[in-house]
């Protein structure tokens, strides 16, 4: 057990956002870092993943995982290295998974952690073959269900989820139609994700692009951000169309939220909406790498990264995701893997 | 082939309804009842039902099914006793069901038609043992699932789909909820359909009485209303709670339907919103039948009808269960049995 002797910095709450978070709302502690105890492992962070989930927690409210109170470390999933291990599957070197909190070292049971293979990315753990691309694969394979011919939209496409979720319904054989924030985006995700089309929700007619791109109405929607895009593809939804409900960034920053769509055609076009939460599938995330990993091997499930440099920059980030000034899947790189 | 030279009245569709649908928006029209041809068979009709769903056919727009038209005949289900047949399986004085309309005779193919046994009473195959009761079994077993124990609120609960929909949900051993308009109707729900305990819709507190009455969240709904009382209920929806779409009775008279509820909470509780029409699931009637028989028989499975006397009487009818007058299953005595 040796070289824990040194400082972490954790990113704190301070006090909760009023609309889009700001710097000020976090700060950063210095501590020395604990002695492992029994089973646990010291990793020293490498990569950070940047989630919208993590406004909700922001919020005095729970939902389906606690709030983060005043002064405790913020939450989230990183790519870690081992530099002290207490838990003998685990051993110096290693690069690991799992939820280890905005720091720059984290000491974890070695049971909530998972190894990196050899040959994979390690930032991949965190986006493509991570949360987000299990859940891609959880809300297109268990709810929208995607029948050759059918047409898919996936909004917020070009972004963590979005972009995995509209891959995997392509190889369904579906007609894929996108929608992302501004011509560059859309375009990536056309040229680059192979979409059938993408529509940009800033374009002044919506409701008509959408309609265009999607002649044969909508089957099935995988919903990433709610507000007035939500509107527009539940108004050209088919009999019997299929809504993942993953989230609706566009209401996260908000205190109150707005009304939504009236229900009635979920009735008359017997429509089914699905909320769903990756946490509550766990056996999904290792079934979608084994899967996806052959994928990202070779080239044929396409990724992209937005990295940003410094603990100190995951704040800034976050208030980024909700504004959708990512692009691609966002990570903090927090230190370089040696070697 | 004999005894059809008779006339039969028809109520066609005069002008499509603005509002409430109103007597002057219907017609009676005469006419010489024409002979069957090959496989057809004659029928003098007994009971003629009257159903929610039937507002969203006077609309211009189509919505799951085609819009009736001007000078059209009204479609509805109905009871009647075969008067001729050229359909071998039917013979004079066959009681039968099927969708034979808004008139006192009907020549209808004999493969639309299905006997009525002997010991049934024949207008429980137009309610609990018909195409409402076959709904309340599809919402009830193959959407919201209730678990022994779970809570399941049902709107509309002294309906002829909500009342099937609590009974089935008790077998299932949940704790069941009606919601109900009027003091009467919510005495009889929980007296006679044996439910929980029934909410008066009109109640000041709506929320604070579902609160009370379902101390554990709400587990399942069966939605037969919409508006405030979709609102009230989604706020108190349980983690993975699911949600049968049947009807939203309180706007099919609305021009313009209202704002819905937010849809936040379907993500952050992994809610289940499922829109279904009974006849997109046509073996399930049959199936109901079967089951459900033996428990009309011994009166273990308990309903009500309103009955009002002459097809006269349909069009106000019609208002009259959009507006919740009815109390029970609405029907039309267009004819009485002989013998």
């Amino acid at each position: 057990m040796s070289g824990t002797n040194q400082l972490r910095q954790s990113v704190v709450l301070k006090r909760r956002p009023k609309g889009e978070p700001r710097v000020e709302d976090f700060e950063t502690v210095t501590e020395r870092l604990p002695e492992p105890g029994a089973g646990e492992v010291v990793t020293r962070t490498l990569w950070l993943s940047i989630d919208p989930y993590m406004r909700g927690r922001l919020r005095e409210e729970q939902t389906y995982a606690a709030a983060i109170q005043i002064g405790e470390v913020m939450t989230g999933e990183s790519v870690g290295e081992v530099i002290a291990s207490a838990d003998p599957r685990f051993a110096v070197g290693d690069i690991v998974v799992g939820s280890r909190g905005w720091q720059t070292h984290s000491v974890t049971p070695g049971d909530r952690l998972v190894k990196i293979p050899h040959g994979v990315h390690p930032s991949t753990y965190l986006g493509v073959l991570g949360m987000p691309g299990a859940t891609a694969y959880a809300g297109v394979t268990e709810i929208i269900k995607p029948k050759k011919g059918e047409t898919i939209v996936v909004s917020a496409a070009s972004g963590a989820v979005g972009s995995v979720a509209g891959q995997i319904a392509k190889r369904a054989g579906a007609r894929v139609v996108g929608i992302a924030g501004g011509a560059e985006k859309c375009l990536w995700v056309q040229d680059n994700l192979g979409f059938d089309d993408c529509i940009d929700h800033r374009s002044i007619d919506l409701a008509r692009e959408l309609r265009t791109a999607c002649p044969n109405g909508i089957d099935g929607y995988f919903e990433n951000v709610g507000g007035a895009v939500q509107q527009a593809v539940f108004d050209q939804l088919n009999r019997h169309a299929r809504v993942a409900m993953c989230g609706m960034v566009s209401q996260y920053n908000e205190a109150e939220f707005p009304p939504g769509p009236n229900l009635g055609f979920v009735v008359g076009k017997a429509v089914l909406i699905q909320g769903f939460i990756v946490s509550d599938r766990p056996e999904r995330l290792p079934e979608w790498r084994k899967l996806a990993t052959p994928w990202v091997a070779d080239g044929s499930l396409v990724y992209r990264e937005d990295i940003h440099d410094g603990l100190e920059r995951a704040p800034e980030a976050l208030a980024g995701i909700l504004g959708g000034r990512n692009f691609g899947k966002l990570l903090i790189q927090v230190a370089y893997q040696k070697g």
